[in-house]
């Protein structure tokens, strides 16, 4: 039988989803599991984007042009112009979720062996995409003591070496929640540009920023506009992670031609994707509004309610839906599958992400879990209730 | 400015694409182009297919299961085993088009640096996958004298070398439309088992086999049950290129869970497009006889026509719905840009894919091109026609 590739071997499976296999156990046994494991929120989609998809009037779904629907195109650069951001839609190319943009970008830019910095913990799939790209992904770590802030610059400006080609940014963050400061994104700017990087800035949560705090674009930032690409997708924008619909920005002519040669070997993004989320951008205003003051919520409960729990500490994130956050346990590998293996609270239990496959360095996040708060504030409640009773009786748990 | 990657230079432009900017010209001029350059059949997708997206009730579009709907991968396995294909669900993983199986084998069986032979004329985004995916194609050139059958199997053999990790087969093929005898199967399949290589077999077009023809799947090859990775696809199929579904299906447990964390990277393959294919698969019988017969009438039309014209010569292929023809001129890009930009007849013109960008050798198929059949017989009637007149115009044609 021949052998895998060492990329195939590398590769590695997904955190938030390693332990489904318990999950499905428990379920078998009867327990409800609640699922804080996985950004899948339960926000509607927008009624207009499914009744564009049910009114379609095509006799053959054919390729789209493989940068996108220009119609599709024109009415996003509009979108983003009316958040100020001042782009043309060949600017863009639709791609399939933010998943490809970010495969893209590192491809067009990166060679294998060259590296790219960013700040962990980190949204895991960095770490599969830099894999399938061949690329080292070289960590600054943000402590959870400092809320997850941005590292100090000169930590970041240290891991600079020749083989450097980058500088990849979540903002807000996935899987911290922490909201850039337009001034940290003006200090991250001035390296970029005094080494002469990329910047690749992920702002898939753009739309979920809380307590009035605005965005800053990375398209925004002066002197580097040549070097910044953005990756965005619509996933949790319009609660539609399934179709698969996301873009790469950038006024860089070059890496756009060249993404666009990656683009063709794929043909094209997914057509019924493109319909729902070309109507989506007629989505009211007051989706935005609902959904900020659904999230503002949860959160404010459950930041309440895990700080509350002996021995646990929870940031209070500014953005995204999730918090990284600190358990009073010897490993929450261990903790997250226990809790789904052997413990369950009036016949309840909790899927949880457990933190060390959102940072790069090994050994790192042992006492920490992702959660991402999509669900209903009683759900919430309910699986946090279920996270402290299992503290009390999980043999690991480290009492001070 | 920072620099592109070694990837992004070397990837190719799209050979069916590259000159679609000289085709929007003549369109602007008031001409009428026929597209023989890409494989978008104007066969309308089944009724079934599309109403299943009309009539979806769903809330919220969630990401689906990494692997796709279950629901859908369990038709899909009783799809294969009523064509005598005997795998179950689990051997099978619902990818985002073919392109991805493509890119998802290349990147979990082959390292960078190492080598996969195939014959050539190749699908020309072979090319860029094992360009995006590091891995260097090895030709093996099939002819137009013999109309492109297998080459000699020691020729095959020949290449092999310690880097060699696969063979990569695309039947029926795209572009030349040739069908693999069971026998020429059986050949390669030993040459696999002997030097312990991958099969990567593309049968993307396994519904297109004319005369009578009966296709054989590279899953029923004794022997290299562990070795055999196919792709497939339901864009041809079903004539829905524009949903992006694809499927790879091993019974070698180890590459499928390896594949599997490259798709858990990317989350999910499309929604709406799975809904479609699951739909698809209970077309009546008639849809594939009433597309076969239509095909059928367009290839001998289609082949009679080209091979009366002075100095062109055009295969019978027996699936698929390419030919590659040769054509009495000095230069068939240089031709194809021609007939865009310099030509008309009765105001129409033919967009053309040059064969140059379906050889892996440099200076292979410079008097080429690739038709894609995929118009009614009375437009490529005229398509043909306007062919045969530009020959007669042409300042590079050559006259025996």
């Amino acid at each position: 039988m021949p052998s895998i590739s060492e990329k195939g071997r590398a590769m590695p499976a997904s955190p938030i989803r390693k332990l489904a296999p318990y999950a499905e156990d428990a379920k078998k046994r009867g327990i409800k599991v609640y699922h804080l494991n996985i950004g899948q929120p339960d926000i509607p989609t927008p009624e207009v984007a499914l009744n564009a998809v049910r009114n379609i009037d095509l006799k053959v779904i054919e390729y789209s042009h493989s940068a996108g629907n220009e119609s599709y195109r024109r009415k996003l650069a509009s979108f983003y112009n009316n958040l100020g951001i001042d782009i043309a839609y060949t600017d863009i190319l639709v791609t399939t979720g933010g998943s490809e943009a970010i495969l893209f970008a590192m491809m067009a830019c990166i060679n294998p062996g060259e590296e790219i910095i960013t700040s962990e913990p980190l949204y895991a799939n960095y770490i599969g995409f830099s894999t399938a790209a061949g690329v080292n992904i070289v960590p600054v770590t943000s402590r959870i003591e400092n809320d997850f802030a941005l590292p100090p610059i000169a930590d970041i400006e240290k891991k600079i070496t020749p083989k450097t080609k980058g500088i990849i940014i979540c903002n807000p963050n996935n899987p911290t929640g922490y909201l850039y400061s337009r001034e940290e994104l003006q200090q991250i700017a001035d390296i970029v540009k005094k080494h002469d990087l990329y910047l690749f800035s992920d702002e898939s949560y753009r739309e979920f920023c809380y307590d009035g705090a605005s965005f800053f674009s990375s398209m925004n930032l002066k002197g580097i506009e040549e070097n910044t690409v953005v990756i965005d997708s619509v996933s949790k924008r319009y609660s539609e992670c399934g179709i698969r619909i996301g873009s790469l920005v950038s006024r860089n002519r070059e890496l756009i031609s060249t993404v666009l040669k990656f683009a063709q070997a794929r043909l094209s993004p997914p057509g019924f994707g493109q319909i729902a989320a070309e109507a989506s951008i007629d989505a009211p205003a007051s989706y935005f509004t609902d959904i900020n003051r659904e999230y503002t919520a949860r959160r404010d409960n459950m930041v309440e309610a895990l700080n509350k729990i002996p021995g646990v500490y929870c940031p209070k994130p500014k953005g995204a839906f999730y918090t990284v956050v600190k358990l009073p346990v010897d490993d929450a590998d261990k903790f997250a599958q226990w809790i789904l293996e052997k413990f369950e609270y009036k016949n309840q239990t909790v899927m949880l992400a457990p933190a060390s496959g959102f940072y790069s360095t090994p050994g790192m996040g042992v006492n920490e879990v992702r959660i991402a708060y999509v669900l209903n504030i009683n759900d919430l409640k309910n699986a946090i209730e279920t996270i402290s009773e299992a503290l009390k009786v999980y043999p690991g748990t480290i009492r001070s």
